[in-house]
């Protein structure tokens, strides 16, 4: 059991508190957000406390800390603040829903955020921030670099490797041995069975984003909220 | 614990009967067909009663019921018998598989029926007489209305809205924010990243229903068998 | 509890002997391969015997044999293999996930491997030898026949046949009512609304095979490593 910060005080906050509270050995004791955005002092009945000088408050020798952030930027933000927070001196505790089946822990990272209903392979490797979110397949042996975001019902054959910050979208399917770039978008519903670049943007028929790159084309789909 | 009348002597009520029997706190007692269809006083070892008068043999003061039917006619004929139960009084019980695994109560109506290996997000909203049948994602905020149908393996992403009497096929996808119009029909295996109009057809790419409504094409699809 | 034989020394083998020991009444006792193939004799802490002679050290009277290969050849290899140790007088034990909800036992033959996170739906028929990695959904009264491998996040309809050998992969949706013909191959991520030929290879939009039947295309799929 340890006690734990949260970054934010939007939906990710929120959904973080709530799987937290109910479905870990975590104590949920306040949450921390940038000075500009720090309107009230109370969210869902803890403190809120600037996070330029979170540490002042809850010093990372006693407390530690837990950041989930939607993937705008193309999972920049969360990296960005993941890095302040080891800046800082956190450890960053990682949530696995309780309701996965494993015969040996999960070879994961710090901060990563892992629902419920999702099978997980053998010898898969999962890295720091990592958002898988429910009811994915992580076929044996794959590697999920650090940041990514797996959204839900994606597959994930063997021997796969998705790069870092790299988002795939809901019930997408990625064969065998494929690697998915570094900072690269694959659509909702693509099968993809090649590799992808790093940075590139992967639709399926009948969307195209022709000559946009990842991170314009996540701004332009959040402003049409259709992701 | 409630003791139960099911509607039906056909798949649905056997399939209703076993789950029920096996998996939940009810007790089912007898079953009532509509009197027409009333060729054996007996199913499943138990009675079966006409549903012109099931009230008199089961009053709804001490009785529930439960009604699992085919998504014939777009959900209508289920949609029908819904509202007959409850025009004669009857509390209709909902099915949630124990296997679900949930933080805090699904919000739902009556006469659901909801099985095993599903996902389902925080803060879903599930009507009356909604079927989800296995293995689907339900995602976070998302609203199901009444008599609509989920088959398996469906990814409903963030935010989404099923009309009502929609039907959503085997293996489709929903992206974020979207609405299903009430009455349409989503195929298998499709992605939907636009609104639906109502009593529309979408169909994956090389099928095709051009000019059919739902209604239609259900009926023409059931004649095949190929749903 | 019995004491089973594994056949292998490959990974196969190791998953098998790291699922069957951590979640089955099994234990495995020793490892078997082929007298050629015989190059150390431990593997994973157990005795390796030639499999020529299995019976001599491990009588079938007393201990059981499960086999766990890849789908080379078509399962052509697995298929070949299951009716070795059959000639030999085996009982071969199936594995299927503690992880799977179920109201009654499944309907199973030998040598079966079923992993997490699936819903199998009531009375679904599954033969012998067959695999059904993870997160698939196999619906009401489906029947798999022998050897057949269903791989991950694979949606089966009601009242479809998988036929002797069939490989469906990833993602691969398939409607009420279908046939895959035995010794087909359905790809990842297709929808399959109608039947599939023996022998014939299926393949989503954008991917082909012309003229190849399903073990030619296996054969090259494998050299190119991204199945």
């Amino acid at each position: 059991m340890s006690r734990l910060i949260l970054f934010g005080t939007g939906r990710g906050a929120e959904v973080a508190h709530r799987f937290l509270s109910a479905d870990s050995e975590h104590q949920v004791v306040a949450f921390t957000v940038d000075g500009a955005n720090l309107k009230e002092d109370r969210y869902r009945g803890l403190p809120v406390v600037p996070f330029e000088d979170v540490q002042r408050y809850y010093p990372p020798e006693t407390f530690g800390m837990h950041i989930l952030l939607g993937y705008q930027q193309m999972n920049g933000l969360r990296a960005r603040k993941f890095a302040d927070a080891k800046t800082k001196g956190y450890t960053l505790a990682s949530y696995v829903s309780s309701d996965i089946f494993r015969i040996t822990p999960i070879d994961i990272g710090e901060n990563c955020f892992i629902l419920d209903n999702q099978s997980i392979s053998l010898d898969v490797k999962i890295g720091n921030n990592v958002v898988v979110w429910s009811s994915n397949h992580i076929g044996d042996m794959s590697q999920i670099d650090d940041h990514a975001w797996i959204a839900s019902h994606v597959t994930v054959a063997a021997n796969v490797r998705i790069g870092e910050r790299a988002f795939v979208g809901i019930g997408a399917t990625i064969s065998n041995g494929v690697t998915i770039g570094a900072d690269s978008f694959v659509g909702a519903h693509l099968l993809v069975s090649g590799d992808t670049a790093p940075r590139s943007v992967s639709l399926a028929e009948g969307q195209s984003a022709a000559g946009i790159d990842a991170a314009t084309f996540m701004r332009l789909m959040m402003a049409r909220k259709k992701l």
